[in-house]
């Protein structure tokens, strides 16, 4: 119940400190026969990875993913696969000062409330680090999904104050990764890398939105009463690091509307059912309807500051918070496309 | 891993449809000994029931709690508590026309699609009634973390585009009750009665926000990784009917702040510490440090509209959600109290 | 964690006392779209309940089973399906004297510790009347595993030192209920019977042996590990009230047994693989290899004495035991049986 | 659901195949604070480990424990703790021949039939090396228990027809490791010696007995339904390679009893209370109650034989099962102890 899992069927649990020896993941539940792509780990693990660019953290490390586990001839077996990366870049010593004092809006307070001792180096456990592990499992995850057909994609679209012009919907996936940070509507981006720069030289940080965009998702996906569809997808992106909120389809917006605009007609075109609008984001009563499902990730500017204290961080998380979000929604929809399996 | 129950220690499980012979709960993992007191039970259940006043569903229903078993001498005794209302009001004919059709923005199409075939009767699981039985359970949650002085409370802070202007922390829970709104400032509860009045006159619905305020919750409550306080909250909440987004402490609002901004710094007064701010809404790194826990809830307006469909529905579901909003916030805190017991 | 469920995707959550208004259970799981024949749930029930003859216990009960959830036009909707039995017997009086001592061999010491209170009232949750509970569900299972064509039987192999003849494997099931006993071979059943006469007659109680039989059980149920299909029979039975051991296959008597006499050569005929020999009980690995699954259930000489107490209890549980440990196989296969679906 | 974790609160998953590169475990849920004594975890290993005598299999490891999170300081911190053991013996090319065909009482063809592909490496997930991962998680919860006085204990009680003569709940278990049997009867282990290697000679192998014995444990430890203590410790035991079979207390051999004679009666000695005899086993209605708990674990004789195949393996395994049954007992009694933690 220390809640280091996630998943039931596709059940994943992370382990490891950063600055410790390694960080990995055991999945269990995986279904035997799939193939796996090593070469897509490693990719995703590269776009998570801190020392990318001049807009993120500079502490350089390889990241190279190593399957120790449930893996026999490029396809999984049935049995756990575990797979982790080592540290490489253990500093321990900046941290030493950290060991006496609570940062703030961090959660060594609340740690050392809560268990009495703690491992300072780096944040432990609360540390970014941890989300390696998540981008492995998220990884394979979308190996599963994409036997589907299913897509699960994720973009910036908003920092600090400047949004997206077009509906998340509409985001064109494949141009996620032509700019650094990671929003498909280049001169949006250009503008967003200028306030990145700005707020770097100031030595302060800002937040912002990812967007997950999840296509070809097939219907009946999705619990009806706890676990809805939605309501897994929320918690999963509330888990993340420095998350605040979560909304999807008409989301908080959808408050200043009326029933009678917000409903989504059912059309019925060649035999397949879709709807003519898409407030719902593509799930209703907690169930995939066939429609495209996107959310929105709200990101608080991160607190450690560079004025202040020796950690080495971004000035905007957003663009590394891209393969997370991935991540944990491949998971959710992995989990929810094994239970739909036995469903009837 | 259907998805009908909440929680692992404090374990909730509900079962009945809308118009079905009864809808309950069985709760597993109740500690023994506690105090059941079914007047605080049955108080819950009124306050969500429907038919409380002109701007609530017109059905109406005696909703008389019935304690099955787990309860003896008016204490738990540590078996699993089964608790549980008989529906008086079956009206199943008035149905029989939806079983052909899928209504817009509904569970219809979603469900008859993921399960081949489905109870027609008042939306089946899917129906507001499945939250009757979460009230129950939310009520000997709340019992539970009275013990410990944890309040757990909710009001509506917006409807359409009408909003509370006292921060939500600072909100007087004691005047919740006060309106058929539940807002806890008695001018913004008319403005919002008085919209809500000319949208049922309009055949039409309309959202908001209702917020959830948990005031005395110790420190070190949540899991540091997935199972963050936050996360389950948001779970918790998302799992309701029409809500469409979560978000807690600065939320989607923090987007706009700097990081130097946005830092809780914490103050030591008396031995005891807290922060001076509170944009961390209570929760930091998944843990609660001793502030005040406040959230926002988004509820779509709802779908089915008086002028097209012969169902009985609310045109503002927002003043009865508030004991759901609250209810799922104590079966959330109620499991991390019990988890917390085991983690040193 | 107060393990009141039973499985994870055929998921079973018991509820009620002995002597309190009622006894259901709540299936989550079960999936969608399964004819669920209420009469063979309550033949289930008959031969479970008290009063069925001379040999058993006086308590007249009726049990009629009601589904409270789940079901519509006699198929599961996949919603939880509850389904109970009110009590109609509830004499607490008769048990006053027990609340304040200490039965040898009972829970009621072992209850008070670990509670601190205890509902007094016939046994409570220790009740073999728990077990009704049980049976619905795997009434539902066997249902679910019929479909598949796998037969589920239990009988009567032992009674004190008076054991059947025939190989467990090649008992007639169709014997079983041709007796009191629950034997499918009549003569020893008729020996076993004046044996529990002249125990009862001396005011006393005798344990035996129930077998398992599971005939046409799939390929590939049950899992390498920890959840391997005999670990989780053997979880399973021993849960059963007054069950002391568990063994399948071979079992306690393979000790005696070389390797070179134990190995189940592997043939082949017309294409499908068996073994020549069935020592592994139809498990290899934790996995079942399509031949007969058999085990034995040790149950213990019954605690209450006529001669010392009130209570109402049989000289020999073991015939009414056969349909629990029939429900709490079919538990098993049906949790396996989904399970297997997930696997590739 | 593919069953690689066990537990619920001191939560265990294993990974890692024999022949692999590793083989490793995972706690989520270990409590914070805990010393850890890596050299108590390097002592169990080194129990297990093949290659200790002439009478357990020639592989020689060296099975190194390296911890990989979740300690600092030689504590633990509340994090998932990763311990695992480098595979330095990797033969795969012996296997190469198993791959084809499938060895009589292994699980070649159930692992076949189940995934449709398999890992033939030393048996994979099926080989008893799986089981160095459980040795490692059990020492850790062993220094859990430790913390409240529980002493777990196990001991080789029958190899074939030969027998201890003492009572279990009388083995003096500071003798067990003073013979290669791990008998605590030196005469008796003698026997099983002589019996071994004449079994070794011919090429064949024998099964067996262990015993386990948990002195000092708490009372009120297990739950009265699914959960009693002695099914989680049936589950937990027939979860090891090559048991067929698990009873406690008067187990099997009860069942020529009457139940006037199986009555084991209170008696309070300066204020405690305890039984006269000890037939229950130490558990009552699914409950500690304080005795000691003993129980018996039936090994079959292992299947490959060494006459047939390359495979290198034991002529007798109980040995080094010992520190198995006593690793698995110690995660049962710390689930438990950890659950009776929230149960008032």
């Amino acid at each position: 119940m220390a809640g280091n899992s996630f998943g039931q069927l596709f059940r994943v649990t992370t382990f490891g400190e950063s600055h410790g020896i390694g960080v990995g993941v055991v999945i269990d539940g995986c279904p035997a026969g799939l193939p796996i792509d090593i070469a897509l780990i490693q990719q995703d693990l590269d776009r998570r990875r801190p020392g990318q660019s001049a807009i993120t953290t500079q502490r350089q490390e390889k990241d190279r993913v190593e399957i120790v586990s449930g893996v026999y001839e490029n396809k999984s077996t049935g049995a756990p696969i575990c797979a982790w990366i080592k540290s490489e870049d253990q500093r321990p010593q900046d941290y030493e000062e950290i060991k006496k004092e609570f940062r703030p809006s961090h959660a060594d307070f609340t740690y050392q409330a809560k268990y009495g001792h703690r491992d300072p180096r780096g944040g432990g456990r609360s540390s970014a680090r941890e989300t390696a592990a998540r981008v492995m499992a998220g990884s394979i995850a979308k190996m599963l999904l994409a036997r589907q057909g299913v897509q699960i994609g994720a973009f910036v679209s908003q920092v600090g104050p400047i949004r997206m012009k077009a509906l998340p919907e509409n985001a064109d996936l494949s141009l996620t990764e032509s700019n650094l940070i990671r929003c498909p509507e280049p001169e949006t981006a250009q503008k967003m890398l200028e306030l990145i720069e700005q707020i770097r030289d100031a030595g302060d940080t800002i937040g912002g939105v990812v967007t997950g965009l999840i296509k070809n998702c097939p219907v009946g996906l999705g619990e009806p009463v706890f676990d809805r569809l939605h309501a897994d997808l929320g918690k999963a992106m509330l888990s993340i690091n420095a998350v605040k909120g979560f909304d999807y389809g008409s989301g908080f917006e959808g408050i200043g509307m009326k029933g009678s605009e917000h409903n989504d007609e059912f059309v019925e075109k060649a035999g397949k059912i879709s709807t003519k609008t898409n407030y719902s984001g593509g799930i209703q009563g907690g169930i995939s309807n066939g429609m495209n499902i996107y959310f929105r990730v709200a990101f608080k500017p991160v607190a450690t500051l560079l004025k202040n204290h020796v950690g080495r961080h971004d000035p905007c998380v957003l663009p590394r918070a891209v393969p997370i979000v991935e991540a944990m929604a491949a998971l959710v929809l992995a989990e929810h496309a094994l239970r739909q399996k036995i469903n009837t």
